[in-house]
C-alpha cells in the first residue's frame, strides 16, 4: 500500500483511499431526549436524538400489528452548508431528498431491531445536520444507532423494556469512484466530483441492509461495484468498533 | 435446469426463477404525446408518455448549464391496486415513495443521454400506472426509455434534433430473495413476501446505472447479493432485446 | 337539411352540425378496477374506472344517512393536450375547473341511482383524460356511466348487491354556437371559437340532470338556447344507444 | 292569479310563487373600496366591494392581451349561516363550491364589459356573505354589478377612465322546482327542499349569460325548464330596475 | 390643558393628544350570529360576531379540562386598506400578524371569563375588518367584548347558561410616541410615523391583561413607557363606559 | 434581603427571586455559519447561527429601501421538551407561536442595528432550541445578539463591512408573578405556574425594545407591572455583561 499513499496525494485532506475521516461522538448531548449523540465525521456533524411515544402509528393500530415502530426525521440546519438552505418548515414542504433519507434511516434501524420487543411504542429518531461536508445520511445512520442504543439501555435500566430488542449493530458509509479510483467515505468535494456514488448500510456482523449505488455521470462496471463494496465493508467494521467504544460497556 | 423447474412450482404463476413475466408494448398509445407506450409486464401496466418543453428548468438557466434536461413524474391511478389509493392531487401532497421513484426514473434516462445534444429543452417523462402487480418502477423505466426513444426519433425526423442524443439503451428489473431463493422480476405477491428486494437499472451494454437493494426483514449476505445481480443481468438483456424489437428499425 | 350539408363544410372535420364525433369504447380496460372503460369521442379519450370502498363518507356516518355514495375524481394526464399541463399533485392544489367537473360527474351519476340500494359503500369514479380534444367532461360522464354499470353488474353477479340500484342511463354532450350557428359535440377548435358553450347531461328517458350554458363572449338569446337544447337531445339519444350496445345484454 | 295566492300559502314567507324577496341596497358601505354596496335579498346579505389594481394578471401580460380584467373573490363569514363554517383561510384550502361561484361572478361581469376600455387594470370584486338565506351567489352577482358600476362611475369622474366600459346591466336570480311547483328566488328552506335548482344570469336587455340548472333529486322535464326560465326573466327585469334606482342618475 | 390644544394642531384630525376617535356601535348587525356588533373607531370599522359550538376543542376533551373555550379569528377584507391585500384563503396561508392578533383577542376575552361556567362549548369570536385606519386589533377586542356580552345575554335569557360567566369588562386601545409626544388611539398615519407603538388591554376595573410595547425605530425610555400607560388607562375608562351604554341595561 | 432568602425556598432550584439561571455560551459552535453560539440559560439551550445572503428581500428591492435586513427563524427540535413536538416541516405549517417569536427576534436585533450600514444583504438569524426549560425566546434573543456580533466582527475583519452597523447590545429576559411574588428568569415549571408572564427586551443602555406582559389567569395591577420591570432591568444588566465577556475583546 506504499504506492497508493503517493496516489493519495489527490485526496484533498491527505487521507488514504481506504481511510475514514476522524470520527468523534459526544453522547447525551440533548438531555431531554431519551438517547442522543452529536456525531462528527470530519466536518460533517449530526445531532441524533431519540424520543419515545407510548403509542404506535395509526396503521399499526388499525392492522393490529403487535410490537412497536421506529420512524426517523432528518433535517439540515439552514447554515449547515455554504449556501443557506430554506428551512422546510418555512417553505411548507419536505423535499424528495429529505423523504428518501428519512425512510432510509428508519428502515436501517428497524432491520436490526425485533420490533415486537419494543412494546406498543413509537421511537422517533431525529437527525439534524449542524454541518454538512458530505455523507450526512450515512453519518445520521451511524449516529442514530448510537442514540437508539443509549435510549434502549436507559429503558432497560428503568424497567420500561424487559428484553433487549436490538439484534445487531448498524452503521453506514459512503463509497464512490472519483477519477476512476474507488474511495471510502467521500467528503463534499469528492462527492461532488464522483462518477459513482454509493451508500452502504451494513450490520457489525457483515450483512447488507441497504446498497444504493448511483451512476452520477456514466454507467459503471461490475468491477467498480465490487471494489466499492470491499471498501464499504472495511469502513463499516471500523465504525462499528467506534460505536461500541462510545456506548461503553 | 430441469430440477429448478420442479422447485419453481412455488412461483405462483409457474415461472422459472430466472424468467421475466410476459412483456407487451403498445406504442404511440397517447397520440398527443411526443412519444408514448403502454407497457405491460405481466399484470403490471404503465402508460409512459414524453412531452417536450422548449425551455430548460430555472436552475439551468441561472447556472447557464448548456443543453437540456429530463424530468419524470410517476403516478398510480387510484384503482391500480386492490385497495384504492387516494390520488395525490387530492391529498395535496406527493409522498416520499413517489418522489423517490420520479427521481430514479429521471436519473436513469439522463445517464444514457448526452444532455447537451437535447438542445435547450425539458423532456418530461410521465409514467402512469394503470395496473400494479409489482415492479411498477422498473416497468416505468423500461417503458420510459421506449417513449423517449420514440420521441427523439420523431424529433430527428422533424429536424428538431440534428444528432441522436441517446447513447445507450436503459432498462430496469427487480430481483429479490423469497424463501431463501433468488428470483427475477417479482410480482406483487412475491414482492410482498420477499426477504430482500432489489431494483437494478442497467444499460444494454451491461453497465450499472443504479443498484438499490433493501433488506425488508433481515440483512442479507454477499452471496445473495451476487446471485441477485446475475439474475438482473439476464433480465436486462432480455428487456433490451424487446425494446429494440418494439421500437423497430 | 340538404342546404345545411353544404354549410357544414366549415366544420373542420367535415361533420354535419348535428353529428357526434365517432365514439369508441374499450370495456374492462383497467382490470384492477371494479368496472372500467376507455371511451373515445373523436380524439378525446378518457379512461373511466370504478372502485368500491366498503364504507361511506364521514358526513354520512355522522348524519346516519342510509345507503351509499358516489364520488368522482377527474384528472388530465399532463400530455393530454398540446401544451403540457402541470400535474395537480405536483403543484399541490386542485384547480377550480377540476373541482367543478368532479362535482358535476358525481352529481350526474347520483341522479340516476337509488343510493340506498348501494348499501353502505362509497363508489369512486375516476376519469383520467388521456387525450383532450374538447368535451372531456361530457365524455367523462358518458364513460363513467358505462364503468358504473359494469361495476354494478359485476357486484350483482357476485351477490354483493341484491337489487339493481341504477334507475336510468345518463349521458352528456356539449353544444355551442360558433359563428352564429348551433353545433353538436364541439371539438377543441370549435370550443375555442364558440360564442356560447353549453353542457347538457340527460337521461335516456329524455329528462335533464344538468344544463350549463355560458356566454363566452356576448350574451345569447332564447332562440339560441332552444336550438342548442334540441341538438343536445339528439346527441344524448345516440350516446345512450351506444352505451347500451357497449354494455351488452 | 287569485288561485295561485291561495296555493302560495306553502311559501313560508307568504310570497307569491313569482315574487322576489324584498331587496335593499346600502351603497358605499365600505369607504376604502372604489365602489361598494351592502345588498340584502330577504335575509341574505352580501357585502360587495371593488378595488382596482393598476396592473393586469400575469397571463395577460405574457400573451399581450390588450385591456384589463375582472376577477372575483367570494367568501362566507363563518357565522353567516346557522352552522358555523370553518374560515377557508384557516383550513388552508378554498373549496370547490367557492371556486365555482368566484368564476361565475367574474364571468358574469366580464360579459357586460368591454375589457379593452378598462385599460391595463385588474378589477377585484369581493363578495362577502354576512347572512346566508339562499341565493348568495345570485345576490352577489346583482350586488357586484352595482359595486362595479359605482367604481366605474367614480373613475370616469376622476378621469381615470375616458369611456364607459360597461355595455349592459347584469343581474342574477335563482329559480327552482319545489313540490312540483316552479318558484322564483328561493330562500334557504326552499332551496333545501328543491327538486330542481337553477341559477340564471341575464342582462337587462333580456339575454342569457349563464344558465345552470341542476336536478337535485330526480331529473326534470323540458316543461319544467321552460317555466323556470320564464320566472327568471321576470325576476331579472325587476332586479335591473332596482339596480338603476340604487345607482341613481 | 390650554397649551396642549395648540400643540395638538399636529394631530391630523385635530384631536387632543389624549382623545379617542369617535366610537360608534351598531349591535346585532349580523343576525345569524349569537351576538354581533359593527364597531367604528374613527374610520376603522370591524364587524365582530360570536357563534357557539356545542363542543370543546379536541385538546380539552383529551385532557378532560372542565368548562368551555373562547377562540378568535381575525381577518381583513381585501379592500379594507388603500392597497388591496390578498385574501388569506386564496394565498393558502395565514400570516404571522394574523395569528398574533387572533391569539391576543382570544386571550383577552378568556381573561375576563370564568371558562367553567361556559359549559362544554366553544365560543368563536370572528373579527372582520371592513375599513382599516389603525388600531384594528384594539377595536376588535373592544368590539369582541360587546359581541360576547350580547351572545351571553341571549344565552342567559334562553336558559342555555345558568350563571353569568363574564367577570369583568375588557377593552383595548393603542398608544404610541410620535415626534417624541405620547398619543392616545393612533390612526394609521400616526401609527405609521410612530417611534413606539403600544397596545394595552385592560379591564374596566383598571387591571392589565396585556401590555405590548414595541420600539419601531429606536428603543424607548422608562418615562415614555409610564406616560403611555397613563394615556391608555384614560382611553380604556372611556371605552368601557361606551361598552356599557351600547349593551344597555 | 436576608428574609427573602428564606422565602426563596419555594423556587425549585433554590435561586433568589432576582437571580438569573447559570448562563453558558460556546461560541462558533456551527462552523459553517458566519457567526454562531450555543447558549445555555439553566437547562434551556439554544443554538443561534447567522448566515448572510448577498441580496435583500423582494419588498426592499421593490421599494428601493437602501441598506439591508435581518430576519429570524426559530425552531424547536422535536425532543427539546418532555413531550415530543411534531416538526413543523412535517406538519407543513408553522404555528402562530413560532411566527410571533421569529418576528420578535428579528425586530429586537433590527432595533440596535443601523440597517443601512449592513449593505444590500439579508442576515438570517436561526435559533434552534435543543432543550426547552422556559425562556426559549429570551435566550434566543440574547444568543442571537452574540451570533450577530460575531458575524459582523468577522465581516469587518474580512473587509466586507466598512463600518460597524451595531449601535447597542440587546438582551432579553422573562419575568413573571408566581404565587403573588415577582420572579426573574422563569424556568418551565415557574412559567407554567405563573399568574403573569412578561418578556422584556432591552438594550445595554437601559432602553426598552419590547415589553410583552400577559395575564395568564387573572388581570394584574400596576404595582406588579412595576416590580416586574425592575427585575427585568437587573437581569438585562447581567446578561449584557456576560455577552461582552463571551464576545471578548
Amino acid at each position: 500500500m506504499s504506492e497508493s499513499k503517493e496516489q493519495n496525494a489527490v485526496r484533498t485532506d491527505g487521507r488514504e483511499v481506504d481511510a475514514l475521516r476522524p470520527v468523534k461522538c459526544e453522547v447525551d448531548f440533548a438531555a431531554a431526549a431519551k438517547g442522543s449523540v452529536l456525531i462528527a465525521m470530519g466536518r460533517t456533524r449530526v445531532l441524533c436524538g431519540v424520543t419515545v411515544d407510548e403509542k404506535v402509528p395509526g396503521w399499526m393500530r388499525a392492522q393490529k400489528v403487535p410490537g412497536g415502530w421506529i420512524t426517523s426525521e432528518y433535517s439540515m440546519l439552514p447554515y449547515a452548508s455554504a449556501d443557506r438552505m430554506r428551512r422546510e418548515s418555512s417553505s411548507g414542504k419536505v423535499g424528495g431528498r429529505t423523504h428518501e433519507i428519512q425512510r432510509l434511516i428508519g428502515r436501517s434501524l428497524r432491520a436490526v431491531v425485533d420490533l415486537e420487543k419494543l412494546g406498543p411504542r413509537s421511537f422517533w429518531v431525529d437527525c439534524d445536520v449542524i454541518e454538512a461536508d458530505g455523507g450526512t445520511r450515512t453519518a445520521s445512520i451511524t449516529g442514530a444507532y448510537i442514540a437508539l442504543r443509549l435510549a434502549v439501555n436507559r429503558m432497560l435500566e428503568e424497567g420500561l423494556l424487559e428484553e433487549d430488542p436490538i439484534l445487531d449493530q448498524v452503521a453506514a458509509v459512503s463509497v464512490g469512484v472519483v477519477k476512476d479510483r474507488p474511495l471510502l467515505d467521500l467528503c463534499y468535494e469528492e462527492d461532488f466530483a464522483a462518477e459513482v456514488d454509493m451508500n452502504v448500510v451494513m450490520t457489525a456482523s457483515g450483512k447488507f441492509i441497504e446498497v444504493q449505488g448511483t451512476a452520477e455521470e456514466s454507467p459503471f462496471s461490475s468491477t467498480a461495484l465490487n471494489e466499492m463494496l470491499a471498501l464499504a465493508r472495511k469502513g463499516i467494521d471500523e465504525l462499528a468498533a467506534i460505536q461500541r467504544k462510545v456506548i461503553g460497556g
